[in-house]
Protein backbone atom coordinates (compact mmCIF):
# COMPACT_ATOMS: atom_id res chain seq x y z
CA UNK A 1 0.00 0.00 0.00
CA UNK A 2 0.80 3.97 -0.85
CA UNK A 3 1.03 6.22 2.16
CA UNK A 4 -2.18 6.02 3.96
CA UNK A 5 -4.16 9.09 4.94
CA UNK A 6 -7.58 9.84 7.07
CA UNK A 7 -9.93 12.48 6.65
CA UNK A 8 -12.93 12.59 8.85
CA UNK A 9 -13.63 9.05 8.50
CA UNK A 10 -12.46 7.96 5.72
CA UNK A 11 -9.19 6.20 4.84
CA UNK A 12 -7.83 6.80 1.75
CA UNK A 13 -4.16 7.14 -0.26
CA UNK A 14 -2.82 9.62 1.11
CA UNK A 15 -1.59 11.31 -2.31
CA UNK A 16 -6.09 10.90 -2.93
CA UNK A 17 -6.84 13.42 0.29
CA UNK A 18 -8.00 17.02 -0.69
CA UNK A 19 -8.22 20.12 1.99
CA UNK A 20 -10.60 23.00 1.46
CA UNK A 21 -8.82 25.64 1.11
CA UNK A 22 -11.52 27.16 3.69
CA UNK A 23 -10.07 25.06 6.12
CA UNK A 24 -8.96 26.90 9.41
CA UNK A 25 -5.98 24.97 9.36
CA UNK A 26 -4.96 26.44 5.88
CA UNK A 27 -6.05 30.53 6.42
CA UNK A 28 -5.05 30.54 10.77
CA UNK A 29 -3.12 27.81 11.64
CA UNK A 30 -5.91 27.44 14.02
CA UNK A 31 -5.55 23.92 14.91
CA UNK A 32 -3.28 21.55 17.03
CA UNK A 33 -1.37 18.21 16.08
CA UNK A 34 0.93 14.95 17.25
CA UNK A 35 3.26 12.89 15.94
CA UNK A 36 3.34 9.11 17.13
CA UNK A 37 5.91 6.62 16.24
CA UNK A 38 4.68 3.43 15.68
CA UNK A 39 7.75 0.70 16.18
CA UNK A 40 7.38 -2.89 14.91
CA UNK A 41 3.18 -1.66 14.60
CA UNK A 42 3.15 -0.97 18.04
CA UNK A 43 2.41 3.12 18.31
CA UNK A 44 4.26 4.24 21.04
CA UNK A 45 3.28 6.36 23.98
CA UNK A 46 -0.09 7.02 22.33
CA UNK A 47 -2.09 7.59 25.53
CA UNK A 48 0.31 10.32 26.60
CA UNK A 49 0.33 11.98 22.71
CA UNK A 50 -3.68 11.76 22.90
CA UNK A 51 -3.82 13.24 26.02
CA UNK A 52 -1.70 16.29 25.18
CA UNK A 53 -3.76 16.58 22.17
CA UNK A 54 -6.81 16.65 23.94
CA UNK A 55 -5.38 19.20 25.87
CA UNK A 56 -4.20 21.45 23.21
CA UNK A 57 -7.51 21.11 21.66
CA UNK A 58 -9.08 22.34 25.06
CA UNK A 59 -6.97 25.52 25.31
CA UNK A 60 -7.54 26.69 22.33
CA UNK A 61 -11.15 25.43 22.97
CA UNK A 62 -11.50 23.79 19.67
CA UNK A 63 -14.44 21.04 19.32
CA UNK A 64 -12.43 17.87 19.36
CA UNK A 65 -14.37 14.93 20.70
CA UNK A 66 -13.03 11.57 20.13
CA UNK A 67 -13.02 8.20 22.51
CA UNK A 68 -8.88 7.24 23.71
CA UNK A 69 -9.93 3.78 22.12
CA UNK A 70 -11.33 5.20 18.87
CA UNK A 71 -8.50 6.93 18.37
CA UNK A 72 -6.34 4.24 19.41
CA UNK A 73 -9.02 2.19 16.76
CA UNK A 74 -7.61 4.62 14.17
CA UNK A 75 -4.28 4.84 14.76
CA UNK A 76 -4.13 0.59 14.38
CA UNK A 77 -6.42 0.78 11.28
CA UNK A 78 -4.34 3.22 9.46
CA UNK A 79 -0.88 1.30 10.04
CA UNK A 80 -2.98 -1.64 9.07
CA UNK A 81 -3.74 -0.21 5.72
CA UNK A 82 -0.21 1.36 5.26
CA UNK A 83 1.13 -2.45 6.18
CA UNK A 84 3.94 -0.32 7.57
CA UNK A 85 5.65 -1.80 10.92
CA UNK A 86 8.03 1.18 11.72
CA UNK A 87 5.62 3.93 11.09
CA UNK A 88 5.48 7.92 11.57
CA UNK A 89 1.84 8.99 12.53
CA UNK A 90 0.59 12.63 11.62
CA UNK A 91 -1.97 13.71 13.82
CA UNK A 92 -3.70 17.39 12.84
CA UNK A 93 -7.24 18.63 14.34
CA UNK A 94 -8.08 22.01 12.94
CA UNK A 95 -11.26 24.09 13.78
CA UNK A 96 -13.01 22.89 10.68
CA UNK A 97 -14.45 24.75 7.48
CA UNK A 98 -15.97 27.61 7.04
CA UNK A 99 -15.83 31.34 5.04
CA UNK A 100 -12.90 33.34 6.34
CA UNK A 101 -13.90 35.05 9.90
CA UNK A 102 -11.13 35.26 12.63
CA UNK A 103 -14.13 34.42 14.91
CA UNK A 104 -14.92 30.70 15.46
CA UNK A 105 -17.27 29.13 13.50
CA UNK A 106 -21.08 28.68 14.66
CA UNK A 107 -21.12 25.13 13.34
CA UNK A 108 -17.78 24.14 14.89
CA UNK A 109 -17.00 20.82 13.26
CA UNK A 110 -13.39 19.70 13.32
CA UNK A 111 -11.45 18.88 10.77
CA UNK A 112 -9.55 15.38 11.59
CA UNK A 113 -6.30 14.37 9.66
CA UNK A 114 -3.71 11.85 10.05
CA UNK A 115 -0.86 10.37 7.93
CA UNK A 116 0.41 7.08 8.00
CA UNK A 117 4.10 6.89 6.60
CA UNK A 118 7.09 4.65 7.02
CA UNK A 119 9.68 5.77 9.30
CA UNK A 120 13.02 6.48 8.26
CA UNK A 121 15.19 6.51 11.20
CA UNK A 122 18.00 8.66 11.43
CA UNK A 123 21.59 7.16 10.26
CA UNK A 124 23.63 5.35 13.41
CA UNK A 125 26.38 7.91 12.74
CA UNK A 126 24.07 11.08 13.66
CA UNK A 127 22.10 8.73 16.30
CA UNK A 128 25.37 7.47 18.00
CA UNK A 129 27.70 10.08 16.94
CA UNK A 130 25.41 13.18 17.90
CA UNK A 131 24.81 16.37 16.37
CA UNK A 132 25.60 19.77 16.56
CA UNK A 133 23.10 22.41 17.68
CA UNK A 134 22.97 26.24 17.33
CA UNK A 135 21.01 28.81 19.85
CA UNK A 136 18.31 31.93 18.66
CA UNK A 137 16.32 33.79 20.75
CA UNK A 138 12.68 32.67 21.07
CA UNK A 139 10.68 34.76 19.38
CA UNK A 140 7.88 32.14 19.33
CA UNK A 141 4.22 33.35 20.77
CA UNK A 142 3.26 32.71 25.06
CA UNK A 143 1.69 29.93 24.84
CA UNK A 144 4.45 27.04 23.09
CA UNK A 145 2.69 24.55 25.54
CA UNK A 146 -0.01 24.01 22.95
CA UNK A 147 1.03 21.84 20.52
CA UNK A 148 -0.56 24.45 17.65
CA UNK A 149 0.11 24.59 14.37
CA UNK A 150 1.58 27.91 14.30
CA UNK A 151 4.63 26.59 13.32
CA UNK A 152 6.34 29.56 10.60
CA UNK A 153 9.12 30.46 13.50
CA UNK A 154 10.00 27.02 14.21
CA UNK A 155 10.45 26.27 10.68
CA UNK A 156 13.06 29.13 10.23
CA UNK A 157 14.47 28.56 13.25
CA UNK A 158 15.13 25.14 11.47
CA UNK A 159 15.95 26.16 8.36
CA UNK A 160 18.94 28.43 9.93
CA UNK A 161 20.30 25.46 12.26
CA UNK A 162 20.45 23.50 8.62
CA UNK A 163 22.45 26.47 7.11
CA UNK A 164 24.90 25.92 9.90
CA UNK A 165 24.76 22.93 9.20
CA UNK A 166 23.65 21.92 12.62
CA UNK A 167 20.72 19.33 13.39
CA UNK A 168 18.59 21.45 15.31
CA UNK A 169 18.21 25.47 17.06
CA UNK A 170 17.54 25.90 20.48
CA UNK A 171 15.28 28.94 21.66
CA UNK A 172 16.91 30.99 24.69
CA UNK A 173 14.27 33.50 26.25
CA UNK A 174 15.33 36.39 28.49
CA UNK A 175 18.68 33.97 29.16
CA UNK A 176 16.59 31.00 29.83
CA UNK A 177 17.20 27.60 27.57
CA UNK A 178 13.70 27.09 26.32
CA UNK A 179 14.07 23.49 23.76
CA UNK A 180 14.42 22.53 20.77
CA UNK A 181 12.43 24.14 17.64
CA UNK A 182 11.34 20.32 17.12
CA UNK A 183 13.17 18.95 20.14
CA UNK A 184 12.75 19.08 24.28
CA UNK A 185 16.36 19.46 25.81
CA UNK A 186 18.26 17.76 28.42
CA UNK A 187 21.82 18.07 30.38
CA UNK A 188 23.49 16.15 32.52
CA UNK A 189 25.61 17.54 35.70
CA UNK A 190 27.50 16.04 37.99
CA UNK A 191 25.31 13.23 37.46
CA UNK A 192 22.14 15.30 37.88
CA UNK A 193 19.61 15.57 35.09
CA UNK A 194 18.15 18.83 34.41
CA UNK A 195 15.84 20.06 31.70
CA UNK A 196 13.35 23.30 31.86
CA UNK A 197 10.71 23.80 33.77
CA UNK A 198 7.25 23.30 32.43
CA UNK A 199 6.44 26.94 31.31
CA UNK A 200 3.99 28.15 28.97
CA UNK A 201 7.00 28.56 26.65
CA UNK A 202 8.14 24.85 26.46
CA UNK A 203 5.97 21.89 25.36
CA UNK A 204 5.75 18.74 27.67
CA UNK A 205 7.28 16.36 25.77
CA UNK A 206 6.27 12.58 25.70
CA UNK A 207 9.58 11.32 24.80
CA UNK A 208 11.28 14.10 28.02
CA UNK A 209 9.14 12.58 30.17
CA UNK A 210 9.88 8.92 29.33
CA UNK A 211 13.03 9.80 29.30
CA UNK A 212 13.58 11.43 32.96
CA UNK A 213 11.44 8.64 34.39
CA UNK A 214 14.39 6.62 32.96
CA UNK A 215 16.77 8.86 34.22
CA UNK A 216 15.03 8.86 37.79
CA UNK A 217 14.30 4.78 38.06
CA UNK A 218 18.47 4.55 37.35
CA UNK A 219 19.36 6.99 40.82
CA UNK A 220 19.97 10.06 38.66
CA UNK A 221 18.95 13.33 40.33
CA UNK A 222 16.39 14.42 37.52
CA UNK A 223 14.88 18.33 37.78
CA UNK A 224 12.67 19.75 35.70
CA UNK A 225 13.82 23.60 37.14
CA UNK A 226 14.71 27.03 34.80
CA UNK A 227 18.48 26.51 33.12
CA UNK A 228 20.27 29.59 32.79
CA UNK A 229 21.91 29.45 28.89
CA UNK A 230 25.72 29.31 30.63
CA UNK A 231 24.04 26.25 32.23
CA UNK A 232 23.93 24.62 28.71
CA UNK A 233 27.80 25.24 28.08
CA UNK A 234 28.91 24.28 31.42
CA UNK A 235 27.51 20.94 31.43
CA UNK A 236 28.71 17.56 31.70
CA UNK A 237 26.59 16.80 28.57
CA UNK A 238 23.59 17.54 26.69
CA UNK A 239 21.16 15.66 24.44
CA UNK A 240 17.62 16.06 22.84
CA UNK A 241 15.02 14.14 22.42
CA UNK A 242 11.68 13.66 20.51
CA UNK A 243 9.27 11.17 18.96
CA UNK A 244 11.24 10.29 16.22
CA UNK A 245 14.66 11.60 16.95
CA UNK A 246 14.43 9.51 20.72
CA UNK A 247 17.56 10.52 22.73
CA UNK A 248 20.14 12.27 20.47
CA UNK A 249 23.12 13.33 21.71
CA UNK A 250 24.27 16.86 21.27
CA UNK A 251 28.45 17.14 20.94
CA UNK A 252 28.59 21.30 20.07
CA UNK A 253 26.31 24.38 20.65
CA UNK A 254 26.87 27.30 18.50
CA UNK A 255 30.32 25.44 17.34
CA UNK A 256 31.78 24.81 20.79
CA UNK A 257 32.40 21.83 22.04
CA UNK A 258 30.70 20.03 24.68
CA UNK A 259 33.95 18.83 27.00
CA UNK A 260 35.50 16.39 24.64
CA UNK A 261 32.85 16.97 22.16
CA UNK A 262 31.85 13.17 21.91
CA UNK A 263 28.58 11.62 23.20
CA UNK A 264 28.42 11.03 26.97
CA UNK A 265 28.13 8.40 29.25
CA UNK A 266 24.81 8.63 30.94
CA UNK A 267 23.72 9.94 27.38
CA UNK A 268 24.42 6.70 25.89
CA UNK A 269 23.27 4.49 28.43
CA UNK A 270 19.91 6.38 28.58
CA UNK A 271 19.97 6.21 24.69
CA UNK A 272 20.28 2.33 24.90
CA UNK A 273 17.70 2.06 27.72
CA UNK A 274 15.01 3.41 26.05
CA UNK A 275 16.02 1.98 22.72
CA UNK A 276 15.40 -1.75 24.95
CA UNK A 277 12.36 -0.22 25.77
CA UNK A 278 10.62 0.91 22.62
CA UNK A 279 11.69 -3.00 21.15
CA UNK A 280 9.75 -4.36 24.22
CA UNK A 281 6.65 -2.34 23.18
CA UNK A 282 3.87 -4.59 22.43
CA UNK A 283 -0.33 -4.06 21.63
CA UNK A 284 -1.10 -6.25 25.08
CA UNK B 1 -20.91 33.21 -11.05
CA UNK B 2 -20.48 31.83 -7.42
CA UNK B 3 -17.61 32.85 -5.73
CA UNK B 4 -14.18 32.42 -7.49
CA UNK B 5 -11.36 30.93 -6.06
CA UNK B 6 -7.77 30.37 -7.96
CA UNK B 7 -4.88 27.83 -7.65
CA UNK B 8 -1.66 27.88 -9.18
CA UNK B 9 -2.68 29.46 -12.46
CA UNK B 10 -6.40 27.93 -12.83
CA UNK B 11 -9.11 29.86 -11.50
CA UNK B 12 -12.38 27.89 -10.97
CA UNK B 13 -15.71 27.94 -8.79
CA UNK B 14 -14.22 28.43 -5.18
CA UNK B 15 -16.00 25.40 -3.78
CA UNK B 16 -14.23 23.13 -6.00
CA UNK B 17 -10.76 24.23 -5.39
CA UNK B 18 -8.45 21.61 -2.73
CA UNK B 19 -5.64 21.59 -1.29
CA UNK B 20 -3.27 18.89 -0.52
CA UNK B 21 -3.13 18.15 3.27
CA UNK B 22 1.08 18.29 2.95
CA UNK B 23 0.59 21.73 1.72
CA UNK B 24 2.83 23.79 4.54
CA UNK B 25 0.25 26.47 4.47
CA UNK B 26 -1.81 23.51 6.06
CA UNK B 27 0.42 21.97 8.25
CA UNK B 28 2.54 24.67 9.62
CA UNK B 29 1.22 28.65 8.72
CA UNK B 30 3.99 28.45 6.85
CA UNK B 31 2.95 31.62 4.06
CA UNK B 32 2.03 34.84 3.87
CA UNK B 33 -1.57 36.76 2.59
CA UNK B 34 -2.80 39.96 1.87
CA UNK B 35 -7.00 41.23 2.06
CA UNK B 36 -7.75 43.52 -0.57
CA UNK B 37 -11.20 45.29 -1.13
CA UNK B 38 -13.00 45.81 -4.52
CA UNK B 39 -14.93 48.89 -4.91
CA UNK B 40 -17.11 48.99 -8.06
CA UNK B 41 -14.88 46.67 -9.39
CA UNK B 42 -12.31 48.74 -8.87
CA UNK B 43 -9.10 46.98 -6.54
CA UNK B 44 -8.14 49.90 -4.28
CA UNK B 45 -4.41 50.39 -2.96
CA UNK B 46 -3.46 46.41 -5.01
CA UNK B 47 0.01 47.94 -5.46
CA UNK B 48 0.10 48.84 -1.69
CA UNK B 49 -0.80 45.38 -0.48
CA UNK B 50 1.07 43.87 -3.44
CA UNK B 51 4.63 45.82 -2.37
CA UNK B 52 3.48 43.99 1.48
CA UNK B 53 2.74 40.95 0.22
CA UNK B 54 6.38 40.88 -1.23
CA UNK B 55 7.96 41.98 2.08
CA UNK B 56 6.30 39.37 3.81
CA UNK B 57 7.47 36.93 1.41
CA UNK B 58 10.84 37.88 1.38
CA UNK B 59 11.06 38.36 5.16
CA UNK B 60 10.14 34.68 5.58
CA UNK B 61 12.23 33.67 2.78
CA UNK B 62 9.29 31.96 0.38
CA UNK B 63 9.33 31.69 -3.20
CA UNK B 64 7.10 34.20 -4.37
CA UNK B 65 7.64 35.56 -7.57
CA UNK B 66 5.13 37.61 -9.84
CA UNK B 67 5.28 40.42 -11.98
CA UNK B 68 3.14 43.64 -10.27
CA UNK B 69 1.26 43.39 -13.87
CA UNK B 70 0.47 39.93 -13.83
CA UNK B 71 -0.87 40.46 -10.27
CA UNK B 72 -3.00 42.83 -11.08
CA UNK B 73 -4.31 40.82 -14.25
CA UNK B 74 -5.15 38.23 -11.51
CA UNK B 75 -7.06 40.11 -9.40
CA UNK B 76 -9.05 41.85 -12.23
CA UNK B 77 -9.18 38.22 -14.16
CA UNK B 78 -10.85 36.86 -10.86
CA UNK B 79 -13.23 40.20 -10.20
CA UNK B 80 -14.29 39.73 -13.61
CA UNK B 81 -15.07 36.00 -13.70
CA UNK B 82 -17.25 36.65 -10.06
CA UNK B 83 -19.03 39.60 -11.13
CA UNK B 84 -18.93 41.24 -8.57
CA UNK B 85 -18.19 44.93 -8.02
CA UNK B 86 -18.27 44.90 -3.96
CA UNK B 87 -15.79 42.26 -3.39
CA UNK B 88 -13.51 41.05 -0.74
CA UNK B 89 -10.38 39.32 -2.60
CA UNK B 90 -8.14 36.97 -0.21
CA UNK B 91 -4.36 36.50 -1.36
CA UNK B 92 -2.64 33.56 0.41
CA UNK B 93 1.02 32.48 -1.01
CA UNK B 94 2.51 29.14 1.22
CA UNK B 95 5.71 27.29 0.51
CA UNK B 96 3.79 24.92 -1.38
CA UNK B 97 3.29 21.02 -0.70
CA UNK B 98 6.10 18.96 0.70
CA UNK B 99 5.98 16.11 2.50
CA UNK B 100 6.08 17.27 6.30
CA UNK B 101 9.34 18.16 7.58
CA UNK B 102 9.96 21.96 8.96
CA UNK B 103 13.53 22.96 7.09
CA UNK B 104 12.56 24.46 3.48
CA UNK B 105 11.97 21.59 0.82
CA UNK B 106 14.35 21.66 -1.77
CA UNK B 107 11.69 21.88 -4.37
CA UNK B 108 10.60 25.71 -3.53
CA UNK B 109 7.22 25.76 -5.34
CA UNK B 110 4.90 28.22 -3.68
CA UNK B 111 1.03 27.37 -4.01
CA UNK B 112 -0.85 30.84 -4.72
CA UNK B 113 -4.01 30.84 -3.44
CA UNK B 114 -6.91 33.57 -4.27
CA UNK B 115 -10.38 34.00 -3.74
CA UNK B 116 -13.18 36.39 -4.71
CA UNK B 117 -15.72 36.93 -2.29
CA UNK B 118 -19.03 39.45 -2.45
CA UNK B 119 -18.52 41.95 0.02
CA UNK B 120 -20.77 42.26 3.06
CA UNK B 121 -20.42 45.34 4.63
CA UNK B 122 -20.66 46.42 7.98
CA UNK B 123 -24.46 47.83 9.00
CA UNK B 124 -24.07 51.18 9.03
CA UNK B 125 -25.42 51.45 12.21
CA UNK B 126 -21.91 50.01 13.45
CA UNK B 127 -19.97 51.83 11.18
CA UNK B 128 -21.27 55.14 12.21
CA UNK B 129 -22.32 54.60 15.60
CA UNK B 130 -18.76 53.23 16.60
CA UNK B 131 -17.80 50.32 17.94
CA UNK B 132 -16.44 48.50 21.47
CA UNK B 133 -13.18 47.31 21.96
CA UNK B 134 -11.23 45.16 24.89
CA UNK B 135 -7.82 44.81 25.60
CA UNK B 136 -5.56 41.75 25.86
CA UNK B 137 -1.85 41.18 26.66
CA UNK B 138 0.01 40.34 23.51
CA UNK B 139 1.35 37.44 23.82
CA UNK B 140 2.09 36.73 19.72
CA UNK B 141 5.42 36.10 18.25
CA UNK B 142 8.23 38.97 17.45
CA UNK B 143 7.61 39.24 14.14
CA UNK B 144 3.96 40.96 13.55
CA UNK B 145 5.37 43.14 10.73
CA UNK B 146 4.98 40.14 8.74
CA UNK B 147 1.36 39.13 7.40
CA UNK B 148 2.20 35.61 7.76
CA UNK B 149 -0.71 32.84 8.34
CA UNK B 150 0.51 31.77 12.11
CA UNK B 151 -3.02 33.36 13.35
CA UNK B 152 -3.80 31.57 16.06
CA UNK B 153 -3.70 34.23 19.03
CA UNK B 154 -5.32 36.48 16.76
CA UNK B 155 -8.10 34.12 15.81
CA UNK B 156 -8.20 33.86 20.42
CA UNK B 157 -8.67 37.36 20.58
CA UNK B 158 -11.11 38.26 18.79
CA UNK B 159 -13.26 35.21 19.66
CA UNK B 160 -12.37 36.95 23.66
CA UNK B 161 -13.72 40.27 21.63
CA UNK B 162 -16.82 38.65 20.38
CA UNK B 163 -17.31 37.01 23.41
CA UNK B 164 -17.00 40.46 25.51
CA UNK B 165 -19.49 41.72 23.16
CA UNK B 166 -16.95 43.73 21.61
CA UNK B 167 -15.64 44.25 18.13
CA UNK B 168 -12.05 44.25 18.53
CA UNK B 169 -9.45 43.03 20.82
CA UNK B 170 -6.60 45.65 20.90
CA UNK B 171 -3.09 43.94 21.90
CA UNK B 172 -0.88 45.63 24.57
CA UNK B 173 2.25 44.77 25.00
CA UNK B 174 4.56 45.55 28.11
CA UNK B 175 2.55 49.23 28.73
CA UNK B 176 2.42 50.05 25.37
CA UNK B 177 -0.44 49.73 22.25
CA UNK B 178 0.19 47.51 19.30
CA UNK B 179 -2.79 46.90 17.31
CA UNK B 180 -5.84 45.10 16.75
CA UNK B 181 -6.37 41.11 16.20
CA UNK B 182 -7.63 42.47 12.86
CA UNK B 183 -6.95 46.27 12.45
CA UNK B 184 -4.67 49.38 13.41
CA UNK B 185 -5.56 52.07 16.18
CA UNK B 186 -5.06 55.73 15.86
CA UNK B 187 -5.87 58.24 18.93
CA UNK B 188 -6.79 61.52 18.27
CA UNK B 189 -5.76 64.21 20.97
CA UNK B 190 -5.78 67.99 21.30
CA UNK B 191 -6.48 67.73 16.85
CA UNK B 192 -2.80 65.43 16.66
CA UNK B 193 -3.87 62.39 15.51
CA UNK B 194 -1.31 59.21 16.78
CA UNK B 195 -0.76 55.75 16.00
CA UNK B 196 1.77 53.32 17.59
CA UNK B 197 5.30 53.65 15.44
CA UNK B 198 5.92 50.84 12.97
CA UNK B 199 8.06 48.13 15.04
CA UNK B 200 7.94 44.17 14.82
CA UNK B 201 5.52 44.06 16.80
CA UNK B 202 3.19 46.18 14.57
CA UNK B 203 2.24 45.60 10.94
CA UNK B 204 2.25 47.92 8.54
CA UNK B 205 -1.02 48.85 7.97
CA UNK B 206 -2.50 50.24 3.83
CA UNK B 207 -5.28 51.87 5.43
CA UNK B 208 -3.18 52.91 8.45
CA UNK B 209 -1.35 54.74 5.88
CA UNK B 210 -3.71 56.28 3.79
CA UNK B 211 -5.62 57.43 6.42
CA UNK B 212 -2.60 58.95 7.91
CA UNK B 213 -1.96 60.87 4.99
CA UNK B 214 -5.28 62.26 4.62
CA UNK B 215 -5.31 63.61 8.44
CA UNK B 216 -1.82 65.20 7.61
CA UNK B 217 -3.16 66.41 4.42
CA UNK B 218 -5.83 68.43 6.33
CA UNK B 219 -3.55 69.97 8.79
CA UNK B 220 -2.97 67.50 11.70
CA UNK B 221 -0.17 66.73 12.93
CA UNK B 222 0.20 62.63 12.18
CA UNK B 223 2.95 61.12 14.23
CA UNK B 224 3.85 57.43 14.44
CA UNK B 225 5.24 56.86 18.11
CA UNK B 226 5.44 54.90 21.45
CA UNK B 227 1.69 54.93 22.36
CA UNK B 228 1.19 53.57 26.35
CA UNK B 229 -2.06 52.29 27.02
CA UNK B 230 -2.89 55.46 29.50
CA UNK B 231 -2.85 57.58 26.40
CA UNK B 232 -5.45 54.86 25.11
CA UNK B 233 -7.99 56.13 27.41
CA UNK B 234 -7.08 59.56 27.65
CA UNK B 235 -7.81 60.49 23.94
CA UNK B 236 -10.29 62.37 22.29
CA UNK B 237 -11.20 60.11 20.19
CA UNK B 238 -10.24 56.64 18.99
CA UNK B 239 -10.77 54.59 15.85
CA UNK B 240 -10.23 51.51 13.87
CA UNK B 241 -8.82 51.27 10.21
CA UNK B 242 -8.61 48.32 8.05
CA UNK B 243 -9.40 47.02 4.57
CA UNK B 244 -12.29 45.56 5.04
CA UNK B 245 -13.72 48.14 7.97
CA UNK B 246 -12.46 51.23 6.66
CA UNK B 247 -12.51 53.58 9.22
CA UNK B 248 -14.52 52.86 12.23
CA UNK B 249 -14.97 55.06 15.27
CA UNK B 250 -14.66 53.54 18.78
CA UNK B 251 -16.68 54.57 21.65
CA UNK B 252 -16.19 52.28 24.55
CA UNK B 253 -12.82 50.85 25.61
CA UNK B 254 -12.87 47.78 28.14
CA UNK B 255 -16.31 48.82 29.00
CA UNK B 256 -15.32 52.40 29.69
CA UNK B 257 -16.53 55.77 27.22
CA UNK B 258 -14.34 57.85 25.22
CA UNK B 259 -15.24 61.05 26.48
CA UNK B 260 -18.73 61.33 25.47
CA UNK B 261 -19.14 58.17 24.09
CA UNK B 262 -19.87 59.00 20.99
CA UNK B 263 -17.50 59.36 17.64
CA UNK B 264 -15.30 62.39 17.09
CA UNK B 265 -15.48 64.40 15.12
CA UNK B 266 -12.28 64.38 13.24
CA UNK B 267 -12.54 60.13 13.21
CA UNK B 268 -16.08 61.08 11.28
CA UNK B 269 -15.03 63.45 8.98
CA UNK B 270 -12.08 61.28 8.21
CA UNK B 271 -14.22 58.04 7.36
CA UNK B 272 -16.60 60.45 4.99
CA UNK B 273 -13.27 61.69 3.25
CA UNK B 274 -11.76 57.95 3.08
CA UNK B 275 -15.22 56.86 1.70
CA UNK B 276 -15.11 59.83 -0.65
CA UNK B 277 -11.90 58.87 -1.90
CA UNK B 278 -12.65 55.24 -2.76
CA UNK B 279 -15.98 55.86 -4.34
CA UNK B 280 -13.78 58.15 -7.14
CA UNK B 281 -11.20 55.19 -7.39
CA UNK B 282 -10.99 54.12 -11.25
CA UNK B 283 -9.20 51.68 -13.08
CA UNK B 284 -7.37 54.06 -15.04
Amino acid sequence: MPDIGYLNGQFSPLDEIKISPDDRGFLFGDGVYEVIRAYHGVPAFWEEHFARLVRSAREVQLPFFIEQTDFQHLLLSGLQLSGYQEAKIYIQVTRGVAPREHVFPPKGEATVFLSFRKMVALPMEVSQGGVSVITLPDIRWGRCDIKSLNLLPNVLAKQKAQEAKAFEAIFVRDGWVGEGATSNVLMVKDGGIFTPERTHFVLAGVTQHQVAAMGQAKGHDVQFRPVPISDLFQSDEVFLVGTTIEVLPVIQINGQPIRDGKPGPITTILQQQFTAYISGLSLL
